[in-house]
């Protein structure tokens, strides 16, 4: 078999670690440059491919990409943009089997959630159809920690990192406030369909702090829980939420819904702390205060966890590692071996099973008043956290984080609209 | 002179850093314990000291009390609670001597900001003319950086810290989406009065990212603004806001004004971040997210600056040595030597001059159009947020912040209504 070259693309919502992963494919591609050409990563993710905005990644040095590691955000551009069933639309599959065979694009490494997992399957399947093979390898990474199989998903040990020490932080400052002033404090944190991120925010009652977590899995109660908001402040003085975006009533809507779909077709959310907020003052008249965490919650590489910045990299490496020993429509798994000490080591899956299914909190890690954690919980989520993996700072008090110069290579195919 | 006790209290929202003051004045006061015999601290700030709840500092170990360089929020407790006019109420001056009385309290060390400066000059004044001479030194300390005299505040370097790297986070974050997602992202920060902890988001137009900044300074004018958004956006792909909580119209209003005020008579705000957000989509329809940072940037000791912690520890230090040298209605002040390298040292200043005096940017640190900051500002900024202090993390991920016992002494005086 000719030497062929790769594919690379980011897709969905980035995290603060899926630039390790790009790193661990390209400095696992180029170790093997004896069976693996150049790496291109799309431009925007999956839409560099289908326009052809293809990025040279050999023009970058490994000092930069070693630099990937330590830099949030996706670092070639990513984007919302769901391929739609072949059916639908043969037509945006076959393009980009085309521009594959144009850059002799053998391997296909998309670097995504469930809607990309399905994707990448899809194109795993027509390629060989077409009677141009391409080796799609399915890198998994969700802030939403809701893909199946795996154990978890990198990018969520940090996000959860971040919340755990956000929410215990915010809740030092309001024990501190409560004899005059703030009482009750509200935090906003991500999770369309799945309270993992949420459940982060529940690790902080092991502090004896009281916190209140709204999970979308549990439908919501206004009376329940501004019972429990009243019982805790009366007991401690003050209380913290911790509140799903996707935390809904019994009926299936949204506390706050802005009323708007993303690209995917998802309800786009945001505000639900100050609708939490509001029902707190109304029926108790406490103090409050809340905060929406949105972007900095996962693109806050500052405190990112060490195992999640590890996995991520692995996940990366082992995705180019399976391609070369001939795997396809395949995604690379973190299994976990144990809990205390937390060990765990790559496996893998067959993408005809990852793509589409959601992975939402087990019902026993819920504790049984539906607003906190279980031990179960607990023993799963604490190693996800685990060690710190801090950037470089430079001498002005600044993270180091690396902008690529990612120069787009000359095109070969006419164009085509997305 | 017989040696007296010392009474510590912490005042006002409290910081990521107004511990490591507390660590420097109970550290200093246990390395002159033959002038100065038990520190108490206040409960829950000066109400501890009307109410008679002293809790006795000297039970903590050395270990804890060093812990509390790392610890965020206040360990014994702040409150909003301004002490009125000797006019209106001489009453509780009265009763606060009278505590320092029933206990041999000599020395009154207040951490606070301009509230507090007027509560411990009248301390100083009334003990005189009482017959019970307290010292009184007031120990700098607050968010927000409007503090006259001193170059800066210990507890804004770690804020500025915190928004500037969660800015160019989340900055990075949008641009890697703005293809076909979130255009703009807006990051709502704390600053009531000045803009200081807006201006620190401004940094990041040093990594040739669009960021507009919105301070309360500069009368916010609808359509100046809207096209600011326009042209970035056109321009880069997507653009970031930063918008201070005060942010205003030419008339005065907030642009959020929740309507509530604070025990000190502050208008309450919250919320600016999501009205700008929808001024950006009804006129330019963008996609857009947005962020308050909250309790998050003001606790989050996870990011403090060392030089914050090391500035916020030496004022506690030196407080208990200006009152050694028999100092009295005095406060240590921060005075920068150079601008790079950074060097500073401590002064002092009258507390006459600092009561009640607010200190916003100049407007030489503003750029012309109002929407981001100088060089001068810069030159200003980055000795602020410059190191890094981080706190111990424990086996689980979790960072290992002290919560001090906190016993109180027997009382020796009668019930006190505040």
């Amino acid at each position: 078999m000719s030497k062929k070259n790769a594919f690379y693309a980011q897709s969905g919502g980035v995290t603060s670690v899926i630039n390790a992963s790009a790193c661990g494919v390209i400095q696992a591609c180029r170790e093997h440059s004896d069976r693996i050409g150049t790496v291109y990563a799309g431009r925007n993710g999956i839409i560099g491919a289908l326009t052809e905005e293809l990025i040279d990644t050999s023009l970058e040095s490994d000092a930069d990409i070693a630099a990937l590691m330590n830099t949030p955000s996706g670092a070639f551009g990513s984007c919302r943009f769901k391929l739609k069933s072949l059916d639908e639309n043969r037509r945006e599959y076959e393009r980009l089997i085309e521009v594959f065979r144009a850059h002799d694009i053998g391997y296909f490494f998309y670097n995504g959630g469930g809607d990309s997992a399905d994707t990448c399957y899809k194109v795993s399947q027509l390629s060989e159809t077409m009677g141009f093979p391409v080796q799609a390898v399915h890198i998994p990474k969700t802030v939403d920690n809701d893909l199946p199989i795996t154990d978890n998903c990198p990018g969520f040990g940090s996000v959860a990192k971040y919340i755990a020490v956000s929410a215990l932080e915010a809740s030092f400052d309001v024990a501190s406030m409560a004899k005059t002033s703030t009482k009750v404090f509200i935090l906003e944190v991500m999770g369309r369909h799945a309270g993992w991120i949420a459940a982060a925010g529940g690790l902080i009652s092991d502090y004896d702090i009281p916190v209140l977590v709204l999970f979308p899995e549990v439908d919501f109660d206004h009376d329940r829980f501004v019972d429990a908001v009243r019982a805790r402040v009366e007991e401690f003085g003050y209380c913290t939420v911790v509140v799903s975006e996707g935390a809904r009533n019994a009926d299936g809507r949204f506390l706050a819904e802005q009323g708007t779909r993303d690209a995917f077709g998802h309800a786009q959310l945001g505000g639900v702390a100050p609708v939490v907020a509001n029902m707190i003052k109304d029926a108790l008249g406490y103090k409050f205060h809340w905060a929406v965490a949105d972007y900095l919650q996962r693109a806050a590489r500052h405190i990112a966890s060490k195992t999640d910045v590890e996995q991520a990299y692995a996940v990366g490496r082992s995705g180019v590692e399976m391609a070369l020993a001939g795997k396809n429509a395949i995604m690379p798994t973190i299994e976990r071996v144990s809990d205390n000490p937390y060990s765990w080591q790559i496996g893998s899956t067959d993408l005809a099973g990852v793509a589409n299914v959601e992975k939402t909190m087990p019902l026993d890690f819920i504790s049984e008043d539906g607003f906190g954690i279980t031990q179960a919980c607990r023993d799963y989520l604490y190693p996800l956290i685990q060690g710190e993996a801090y950037p470089d700072y430079d001498e002005r008090g600044m993270p180091r984080y690396v902008v690529l110069k990612n120069q787009l290579i000359e095109r070969k195919l006419g164009d085509f609209e997305v």
